[in-house]
């Protein structure tokens, strides 16, 4: 990735630095995001019952629509601490607003990594002052630090992600900027990773709302790794207008949601192509179902499947296996009127085998992206789903994660 | 396993032969079981909304309560095989009626493997005619036939999977017998494999529809190798009276329908042991629901999460994982009011770590069964569920399974 990418909208900057969070291979593990002006903002939570302390206090502080800087570590997620825990987070935030000089209710705080631990607020205490003094404003963000920002989020993710895009608004140039981190334990029913999305342009909350989760349910929210669903996922959505641009008319909102969605999904399939273990990401494309929601409840199943994934990970056209998973998804079918592609190689027509070339097939399965397509015929009802196969390293990661 | 274990009820006898429906190494893949008297017989199956031919075909026979032979392979599922496939489980029936001399309609078919493939039926037609030749009646059973009609039904099972009971009923001897299959595609809403379970006492067909199903519920139902649903799963239950001995009295039936779930529950914890690639066996015991519909469900979630299997491949202590299934599941619970156990260790006291000991707590991970309890202080419903650990062996045995 270039430089470019890590270049944020204008009076955004963020640094990240290793304080010693994560106890294997060093690498950042706190950061903090920054705008030099009061932000409007919005947020997606987890809908876990059981809540990580920082959603707790993030949750409460975005209420109010304002926001100015979020701290997010990585090594520990701060999740079933209890008390304790609710504290650590919410000294998160007070010594953030100490050393920038904010209120500490336009902070924002995420964790992310092992659950069950306490944070070493020491360490965080002196990380926090450490990348206050780093970070140099107002003036353009420094792109080394804002890599080593994005880093510091990563947990099993080999990646950084991030994506960018610049456009004009009224004749005014406006930045939206993204990073993500997501690789294990993402599963929807929620934001299903941390997000934070930052933006020069002006935006009021209620509008930056109305935008945010309609696009989370069809990115983050139709993605799947493994199933499980994170304690400590949270989508935040950062709006401080220096570029001048204010999004007011229905036609800048609608074109600056196309945006927004793109960015979404662009980090979305980031995060299925990074998966745990993952060595290629699967597109689940489900046509003809009864809604929109069983067409996603059936790629659902398909998606969660460890017969259907392990069968990908072999490169293995195991068709029969997605239509056991389909037959199981509770969405009503006829079981004589499914038809099941591999690109454009139709396996099944009518539910039963077709004549199809293994050998073609295989080049589909061997590629980074394995586009499959399944058409119920019930309906109008569709939806387009992201996952990834399962591989001996998805179970080699998560059977030593702790340790 | 002894030559007890593979010895039928009174009247019963089986084979079981190998004749090329298995593409890979060698081993029985078709079996005949018969009663030399007609039964009366309870079936429960599978709820994938795509059915195998064997199951429809088989779901009609039963109807009537009665039955006198059961035909079964391995290797091809039938499934996914629309109308010849229909007519090749029809087709199953008769031949093992015509050998036997008995009526198609008293004949059950039963088919595993892999979906999406037809039968070779010129080899079914010549293994159901040796298979009926080796069958020696009136007579004990010959244990080495039964031996290798059980391991007949294996597909990726390790081991055949057997119980038997001997108990009296009003003076006279009486033998329940089961077998099963079942590895992977396991999970519930259904009988979860394939089982046939045999008897010499004398039942009416409601009042064996009657036991079966809660049995059914708490065993087989309670069971997931990893959370898929196969399109084949069928119990077969199977009742002749030639003991002389009829079930007929409250405390009889009461008496008997206790064998009959202790039976299934042995064969169940059978296949969690023999899941896929399992290293060990998982008992998951949940407590204070609110009720056993939401403990189940809640039990359910856990033993599907491939990061909480992974977890326990990786004999790790990591609770803060099970936590994270537990808040996903969508049941009732106060997270402050959590306890986690492994065997006798608190791992989480009221949602927060307790100080417990990772070395005490690794020698109980280590063990071939691992036993969970969860603990939600909501009110009176629990449960106990089965399944195994998550390893690297379940990805290479289903990364290259059809091959």
């Amino acid at each position: 990735m270039t430089d470019k990418f890590f270049s944020l909208p204008k009076g955004f900057c963020s640094a990240g630095i290793s304080v010693g969070i994560r106890k294997k291979s060093p690498k950042p593990d706190l950061a903090v995001f920054y705008s030099e002006k009061l932000c409007n903002a919005a947020g997606v939570f987890t809908t876990n019952r059981i809540q990580a302390a920082p959603i707790i206090v993030s949750r409460g502080n975005i209420k109010s629509g304002s926001s100015q800087a979020i701290v997010a570590n990585s090594g520990c997620a701060n999740a079933c601490t209890g008390a304790r825990g609710l504290s650590d987070a919410h000294k998160m935030c007070s010594l953030a607003a100490q050393e920038l000089s904010l209120k500490k209710e336009n902070v924002l705080v995420a964790s992310t990594g092992v659950i069950g631990q306490f944070l070493p607020m020491d360490k965080v205490r002196m990380g926090i002052k450490k990348i206050a003094s780093l970070i140099q404003f107002p003036g353009p963000s420094d792109s080394r630090l804002v890599f080593q920002s994005v880093r510091a989020i990563m947990t099993t993710d080999t990646v950084p992600k991030v994506c960018r895009r610049q456009f004009k608004v009224g004749g005014k140039k406006v930045v939206l900027w993204a990073c993500a981190k997501g690789s294990g334990m993402i599963h929807p029913n929620m934001a299903t990773m941390l997000c934070f999305i930052l933006t020069d342009a002006g935006l009021l909350p209620s509008v930056m709302r109305e935008m945010l989760r309609p696009e989370v349910e069809k990115t983050f929210n139709s993605l799947s790794v493994d199933g499980d669903t994170s304690t400590n996922d949270c989508v935040f959505f950062l709006s401080n207008g220096l570029s001048g641009a204010q999004i007011k008319s229905r036609t800048e909102k609608l074109r600056f949601q196309k945006h927004l969605g793109e960015i979404c999904y662009s980090l979305a399939t980031q995060m299925a192509s990074d998966g745990e273990g993952a060595t290629k990401r699967i597109e689940i494309f489900v046509q003809g179902a009864r809604t929109d929601a069983e067409a996603k409840k059936l790629a659902e199943t398909v998606a969660t499947s460890p017969l259907v994934k392990t069968a990908f990970f072999g490169e293995d056209a195991n068709w029969g296996r997605i239509l056991a998973a389909v037959g199981r998804s509770g969405v009503s079918l006829n079981p004589q009127k499914i038809d099941l592609y591999f690109g454009p190689i139709c396996a099944a027509r009518n539910g039963q085998p077709t004549r199809f070339s293994e050998k073609e097939t295989k080049k589909i399965l061997k590629q980074k992206v394995v586009p499959i397509r399944i058409v119920l015929h019930q309906g109008k009802g569709q939806t387009r789903y992201l996952t990834c196969d399962f591989s001996i390293d998805y179970v080699k990661i998560n059977a030593d994660y702790r340790s």
